[in-house]
């Protein structure tokens, strides 16, 4: 196995709308990175923060489902996020609603997209969309990025190793 | 019984974002309002144009809970909605995503908030976030007004004769 280093998920602010793009590759086609991204046993694996361990309640990842999770450090709670699955289509698009319990009146809505890339790779571009520019301000100063990118480099491990192992 | 006429609803385009905000209040307090948003059985009675019968086929109205509806006409289809329940607070605040199935990519996010006002009204303040500005005039220019002013109209009518009758 080599260990190639990977860029950094870009992170783009809209200077206009209240939107997010969070777009990144992956060495792998997208029916695989989209089961990472949908089958609750994968999504364990990679998600979030190295230092944080994702306590999944409730993932039922179908069009008209929910999700809900807690975020703990050393075994103490931290955070807890839920939502909504607006649409799965399977191995395309998932989108879905967000919102950390902490500031309970904020919802984004995030669509995700994997885009085929040549030689078997992929393309995932998440848009987030919230209701004011104070909002997407708020977002982008949240530190997201720290489990951004460290989320996605267990992914890259996780797609590495294979997600049958 | 005294018939008083109504204002229509307000609908307001955002001038920079894309938000749209329809304002609308009743002669009935914020928790009879809700319930009239929220029970299907009431929904039914006044949701959508006079011309139209909504066929709820899904109304599973908690958070984490979805939605669907098929839009009838002389008996025809005329077109198919669903979405998401993100939150159901109850008395006070739903927040719900919206797709009409001939746009299938096309999602809002719609945070709807039931404020009391004196003499035991209330104002409903229904704000839509879609994810441009096309998105946003696509809206303003799809006959929406229709049936959010005959729907409100029925809406009226059916808290004049009670809730429960």
């Amino acid at each position: 196995m080599t260990t190639t280093t990977r860029p950094e998920a870009t992170i783009e602010a809209h200077p206009d709308l209240p939107l997010v793009t969070i777009t990144r590759e992956f060495d792998a086609p997208p029916a695989l990175v989209y089961r990472a991204w949908t089958e609750v046993d994968l999504v364990r694996q990679w998600m979030g923060p190295r230092s944080v361990e994702m306590d999944i309640e409730v993932w039922d990842c179908r069009t008209g489902g929910s999700w809900r999770y807690a975020a703990r450090r050393d075994g103490e709670e931290i955070a807890r996020f839920y939502g909504s699955f607006h649409e799965v289509r399977p191995g395309e698009r998932l989108v879905q609603t967000f919102t950390w319990e902490g500031q309970p009146d904020g919802v984004a809505l995030e669509t995700m997209t994997f885009e085929p890339l040549d030689g078997g790779r992929c393309r995932t571009v998440a848009v987030s969309v919230v209701d004011s520019m104070e909002a997407q301000a708020g977002m982008m100063a949240s530190g997201m990025e720290v489990g951004i990118n460290e989320g996605y480099e267990k992914l890259d491990e996780l797609l590495e190793r294979g997600l049958d192992s």
